[in-house]
């Protein structure tokens, strides 16, 4: 191989290490601060790193701040899909996720709790290319419980006539609210109050054979 | 009565008035940009007054802050709980907050969505007085929620053995998240499926007289 060739691929991955690191401490200032309160100086001074070495990175504000919301939603994959993907679809998977996004949320993955609970409430009321994207990533969340669902009613272990939606809500306001209680009052038991209001709205859901998965612990 | 105090009184009511009018404009103002985000600079020029005027009033950023949470307070209490003062204990008081705090959401009483909602999550890992004052009036509302379920079971309308914290929690959460589903995806049935979920946790709750209550549309 070309030696040059290696050099560069040498210093891509080092690059993309670079932007990773960045976007990580990017992504706990902000989950903290906010989105709105990240900025290259701050998150350069935080990093120890020139101004000018992040610009060669972010060209503008606007960027860094897409690239923190894509960063985060890559840490949320990895914290909430990863562990499930060997699961089974249907009822085991849709269990899956909802005990790893409490697992997620309890387990602090960002330093100022869940960045998207705050970087939605931050920008609900603001139009702009960064509302959007939060929304995207909250569309794609509750898209794919919505997902969950349907998938556990074609195999027959939640019942057909649920609305999906309706579930799907009922899991994302459980999590979502457990979270809170969690961060804001130090509820010890938040997320056990969650996992019963999950379990209160699966189980008036579940056919006969979705009942004997659950009891058998899947 | 002598001359002077009533010209005080009158002082004194539109000193009232015009910290109220003030205050109104910061919860708006903080509903939008956030809690951190309200300066009296940026105040005065929304209000197109001096800074020195404001600063008559509120002796520092975070005196204007604290001021503005607790004028949010007041502007919920007026929205949520006086809708429901006539109402008799139990279930029907309930049932009747739950309905007052959707419309309350649904009618967007701040401009920038609840007031409570986002101070929440910009607050939440940020320690100091503003923190406490929001937490404070979270758990003001949630100690109020379970004391209602609590006057229900006492009244014979909510089963004794139901966890009154439990039920309170899931109230919350489908409030919440209608309120997030709609304000960040714009999703019209929103509330729709908050008060169903909210049917949905109250309906294996009930009693037998507490289920007459209910079809009798109370």
């Amino acid at each position: 191989m070309d030696e040059s060739v290696e050099q560069l691929d040498g210093r891509r991955v080092r690059g993309d290490r670079t932007r990773r690191a960045i976007l990580a401490k990017a992504v706990d200032l902000a989950s903290v601060e906010g989105l709105e309160g990240l900025s290259i100086g701050g998150l350069a001074s935080a990093l120890g790193v020139s101004k000018s070495g992040l610009f060669a990175h972010f060209g503008s504000k606007l960027e860094l701040q897409l690239a923190t919301i894509d960063a985060a939603a890559e840490l949320f994959e990895e914290a909430v899909w990863k562990p499930v993907a060997e699961l089974d679809a249907g009822l085991p998977r849709l269990l899956g996720v909802t005990r790893s996004w409490l697992a997620y949320f309890h387990h602090d993955v960002f330093a100022g709790g869940c960045f998207f609970a705050n970087a939605q409430h931050e920008f609900d009321s603001r139009p702009g290319p960064l509302r959007d994207r939060i929304a995207e990533q909250e569309r794609r969340w509750t898209d794919t419980l919505i997902a969950l669902v349907q998938a556990a009613q074609r195999r027959g272990h939640i019942r057909a006539d649920i609305d999906p939606k309706q579930l799907a809500f009922e899991f994302d306001a459980a999590g979502t609210m457990g979270n809170l209680w969690w961060q804001l009052n130090g509820e010890e038991r938040a997320f056990d109050y969650a996992g019963s209001a999950m379990r209160r709205s699966l189980e008036s859901a579940l056919t006969e054979a979705g009942r004997a998965l659950l009891d058998d612990g899947s």
